[in-house]
C-alpha cells in the first residue's frame, strides 16, 4: 500500500486507490465490491465524492525524487531480516545436498553389530570406572583426621589461652596442613597416573579409556577443591575474625560439621567441581524435568554417533592419504568438510552434556545453581569464551588456582598463563592418553589461547558492535572451524600411523 | 564482570572482587597493582576496608539457584546473535570448501579466447538492436497525426459549441483512437515478430538473442504506454472536467505539447517503463555516482560471468545423464548443487541491473524517482515479492492491464490473472525464443506463481513474527532455491537435446 499512498500523496486530486491491490488478490476481497459498483458505473457516471481520476493510463507513478533502497543516502534505511531466513535456508540446502552425496557416495555406514571392542577394554574399564571414587573416600579419611586433631586444639585452647599456646596451635595446625597436603597429593597422583597408566597402555578403545580418563580427573578436581576449601575452613575456625568472615550460606553447617560421609558423596555426585560444605538447593524434583532432559541426551547421543559414522569417519579416512604426502590444498578441503561436521557435533555435544546431562543431574540432586555456562557462542573474545562455555572448570580454576595466586601477589597474566598451562597439561592427558598419542597438539593448541585471548580481548571493549562481531567471528573461526577439526584430524593421523587399521568409531 | 557482581551481592562481606579477570589479563591492568599491594601485605595484613576474606579458597561461587540460559524458563532470555555470525562463517567456509573442491577437479575452466559465437549472430543482432527503436518513432508519428487532429477539433469547437458539435467530435475522437491504436498494434506485433522470428531462427547464441528480445520487448512495453497515456491525455483535452483533473506534475507540459521528438527520445532512454509527459528530475548530474555505479556493474558482471564459466557450466554438463535416466535423487542433488550458484549469480544480477545499471542511467538522464526496486528480499508473500522486485514491469501492469480492468468492473483477481498471463507470454518469449526452445516452463512457472500467491497471502497478515518468516522462507524456497535452477536446468537439457553440443557459455 506504501506506493499508492505516496502516489495519492503526490497527485492530490488524482488518487489511484486500491489500485495497488495488483497481484494480492486475497487482501482486497473487502474492496472488490466497491471498486467493482464504480466500474459498473461506466466512465461517465463518476460520483463527485470519488477523487478517482477516470483516466486510468494517466496516473503519475513517477511523481516525486526517489533513491534506490540499496544506494546509500542519508534517510534510507534498508532492513536485510530476509536475508537471514536465506542464509538459514541456504546452510540447510547446502547440507541436505551434502547428505545426498554422502549417500551416493557410501551407502548407509552406520552398523550397530560392526562395533569392535576387546573384552579387556570393558573388563579393565569398569574396575577402573569403579575403584575411582575411592580416592574420594580417601581423602575424607584424611579430612576427618585433621578436622579431629582440630577440635582437640579448640578444645585445649579454651582451658590455656596463653599466646604461646597460640603459637603452638599456629604450628600444630601447619604441621597438619602439610601432612594431609602430602596425603592428598600421594591420592590424587595415584588416581590420575594409575587410571592414565592403565588407559595408555591397556585399554585400546578410545572411547572408554576416554571416559576413565575423564572420571579420574574429575574426582582429582574434587579432591582437590575438597582439601583446599577444608584448609581454609579449619583455619578459619581456629583464627576467628572480621577478615576471615565466612560466605553466610555456609552459617547452617559450620567447619568440622561438614566433615561426613553423606556431604561428600553430595559433592562427589554434585554437578560442580568447587567444593562448598552447603549448596543453593531447589525446593522438590522435577521429574518431568529429568525425564525430558534425560530423553535429549539419548536423542543427541544417536545424533552424534551417526554423524560420526556416516559423516565424520569417511572424511578422516579421505584425508590419510592427503595428510601423507603434505597436500595443502587437499588438506585444507578435508578441515574445511570436516569443519562443518565437527562443529554440529561438538554443538551437540555440549548442549547433551552441559545442558541436558548436567541439568538432569542437578533436578536429581536439587542442586540449584544451574548455571554450567553462560552464552558463550555470543563471545566477542577467545577469553570470554573460556569464562562462560565450561562454568565448573573455570570456577574451580578461578577459585583454587587463579584467585590464590592472584591473592599472592602473581600478576593476572602469570596467573592465567598457570592455569592455561595446567589447562594445557589436562587437555593433553584427556585426549593424547586414550588414543595412544602423547603428540602435545591439544597442549599447543590451550597454550595458542594464550596470545588469541590476548589479540580479541581489545575488541571486547570496542563500543561499536563491529568489535564484537569480528572478536565472535575470531573466536568461532579459530576455535570452531580450524582449532577442533584439525585437531581431531591430526589424532586420528596419528592413530592411524600408530595402529595402521581405520578405527570403526572414526574418532 | 557479571558473575562476580553476583557473587559479591549474595555472600555479602565476602567479595571476590576483580578475581573474575582469570583469562582476560589484558583487562586488568588498572586492577593489577591494587591487587599486587594487597597480596604484598601477606596474609595477615589485610586492611579493614578491603572486605576481601583471607581465605581464596572457600568462596561461595554457588550462592544462589540459578538456570541455564537455554532453559526455557520465565524470565530467561537467552540471545543468539553470536550464532548468527556462526552462520555467515559456515556458509563461506563451505563454499570456500566447494570452490576448493571444483578447483581440485577441473582446474581452472575460464578461457576467454573460448568463447564462440558465429558472426551473422552479431552482425544480425547489431541489426536488430539498432532498427527496433524505429518502431518508437513510428508510434511518435502515429500519436503526431492525432494529436494534430485532435487540435483541430478543439479550433472547430470554439466556432461551433453546439451539442449537436459535441456528439461528432466525441465520434471522430473515437474514430482517431480505433485507428491509431490499429496503427500501434501493426507497430507492436512488428516489433517483437520480427525480433522474435529473427532471434529463434537466425541467431544461434543465446546471449545475443536474449539481448535483441529484450530491447524488443521494452521498446513494445513503451510503445503500448505512450499510446495509452496519449489517448487519456487526448480525451482529457477534449472533455475537461473535475472528474479528468490530471496530476499536477503534467501542467508544466500539457497535451499536445508533449507529443514532440525529445520528449519521446528520453521516454525511450528513461529507466522507466510508464510514460509521463513529465517526469521528477534531480538537479545535477554527479559523474562520480554515475562512475561509481558502472564500475560496480562491470565488477558484477565478470563475476556472474565467471560463476558460470567455472561453476555453473560443470554442474549443468554433469546433470546431463541424470535427467536423461530420469535418476531423481541425482537431479535432487544437481538443482541443489546448482541453486546456490544460481541464487548467487540472481542476486548479483539484480543488483547489475536494478541497482547498477539502472540508477546510472537515471543519474545520467537526471531522472528523479529511483525507486527501481523496494526491498523485496523481506518479502512475506509471493504477492508482495511480484510487487516490489520489478518496479518497472510492475508499475507498466498496474497502470496499463491492471487498473484498467479493474475500471471496467473486473475483481482484482481476473485482473491479476491477466497480468500473469501476460507475463507467462513474455517471460516464455524472453527465454524459450533465445535457447530455440518454447518449451512453456517458463510460462508454467510464471502461472504457478498464482497459487502461490494466494497460498501465502494470508501468512503476510499474519501479525506474528513467525508467519511472516514462514512467508519469507516459501517465497525463497520456492523462487530462488527450487523455481529458477529447476528452470535453468530444464533449458539447458532442451538445449542439449536440440544442439548436441555443450555451449561454452554454460546458459
Amino acid at each position: 500500500m506504501h506506493s499508492a499512498e505516496e502516489i495519492s500523496d503526490a497527485t492530490g486530486a488524482v488518487s489511484t486507490g486500491s489500485d495497488d491491490t495488483l497481484s494480492s488478490s486475497a487482501t482486497t476481497n473487502r474492496k472488490t465490491s466497491t471498486t467493482g459498483a464504480n466500474g459498473a458505473e461506466g466512465p461517465i457516471g463518476v460520483k463527485k465524492e470519488n477523487k478517482r481520476s477516470k483516466y486510468r493510463h494517466v496516473a503519475a507513478y513517477h511523481a516525486k525524487v526517489r533513491h534506490s533502497s540499496l544506494t546509500r543516502e542519508p534517510n534510507v534505511t534498508a532492513s536485510f531480516l530476509g536475508f537471514r531466513n536465506l542464509m538459514v535456508i541456504v546452510l540447510v540446502a547446502m547440507n541436505l545436498r551434502l547428505i545426498i552425496e554422502n549417500f551416493m557416495k557410501y551407502g548407509v555406514l552406520i552398523c550397530i553389530k560392526c562395533h569392535d571392542y576387546r573384552k579387556q577394554d570393558v573388563v579393565l574399564g569398569s574396575i577402573l570406572f569403579a575403584l575411582v571414587p575411592y580416592h574420594l573416600f580417601i581423602s575424607y579419611l584424611i579430612e576427618l583426621t585433621a578436622s579431629k586433631q582440630a577440635k582437640q586444639v579448640v578444645g585445649q585452647r579454651k582451658r590455656n589461652g596463653s599466646a604461646e599456646a597460640a603459637e603452638r596451635d599456629q604450628r600444630t595446625f601447619r604441621l597438619t596442613w602439610w601432612l594431609s597436603a602430602f596425603f592428598h597429593c600421594i591420592n590424587t597422583l595415584l588416581s590420575l597416573g594409575v587410571t592414565s597408566f592403565v588407559v595408555y597402555f591397556y585399554i585400546h578403545h578410545p572411547g572408554i579409556g576416554t571416559l576413565c580418563e575423564l572420571q579420574a580427573l574429575i574426582v582429582s578436581f574434587k579432591i582437590c577443591s575438597y582439601a583446599f576449601t577444608n584448609r581454609d575452613l579449619r583455619e578459619a575456625m581456629l583464627n576467628p575474625s572480621m577478615e576471615s568472615a565466612l560466605p553466610e550460606i555456609y552459617s547452617s553447617c559450620p567447619y568440622p560439621r561438614n566433615i561426613t560421609l553423606g556431604n561428600l558423596i553430595y559433592f562427589w555426585l554434585a554437578p560442580t567441581l568447587v567444593y562448598q560444605p552447603v549448596y543453593p538447593r531447589s525446593s522438590h524434583i522435577r521429574w518431568s524435568f529429568v525425564a525430558k532432559r534425560l530423553f535429549e541426551f539419548f536423542c543427541l547421543t544417536v545424533f552424534i554417533w551417526l554423524l560420526s559414522a556416516q559423516y565424520a569417519a569417511p572424511v578422516l579416512r579421505n584425508s590419510i592419504d592427503k595428510i601423507a604426502v603434505m597436500d595443502v590444498a587437499s588438506i585444507l578441503e578435508r578441515v574445511m568438510k570436516l569443519s562443518t561436521i565437527s562443529l554440529v557435533i561438538w554443538l551437540a555435544g555440549f548442549f547433551a552434556v552441559f545442558q541436558s546431562l548436567l541439568n538432569a543431574l542437578a533436578e536429581v540432586l536439587r542442586f540449584g545453581d544451574r548455571e554450567f555456562y553462560t552464552d558463550w557462542w555470543n563471545s566477542s573474545s577467545l577469553g570470554g569464551y573460556w569464562r562462560s562455555w565450561n562454568r565448573p572448570v573455570y570456577l574451580f580454576m578461578k577459585r583454587h588456582v587463579f584467585s590464590p595466586l592472584v591473592g599472592r601477589g602473581w600478576s593476572p597474566l602469570a596467573a592465567s598463563t598457570v592455569v592455561f598451562l595446567v589447562s594445557a597439561v589436562l587437555h593433553e592427558m584427556l585426549v593424547g592418553i586414550p588414543t595412544h598419542n602423547l603428540i602435545g597438539v591439544a597442549f599447543a593448541g590451550m597454550m595458542f589461547q594464550l596470545p588469541l585471548i590476548a589479540i580479541t580481548a581489545p575488541l571486547e571493549k570496542i563500543q561499536d558492535p563491529s568489535g564484537r562481531v569480528i572478536g565472535n567471528s575470531i573466536f568461532w573461526v579459530s576455535f570452531c572451524l580450524v582449532g577442533q577439526p584439525l585437531g581431531a584430524l591430526l589424532y586420528f593421523f596419528a592413530w592411524q600411523a600408530k595402529y595402521g587399521s581405520v578405527s570403526k568409531m572414526g574418532v
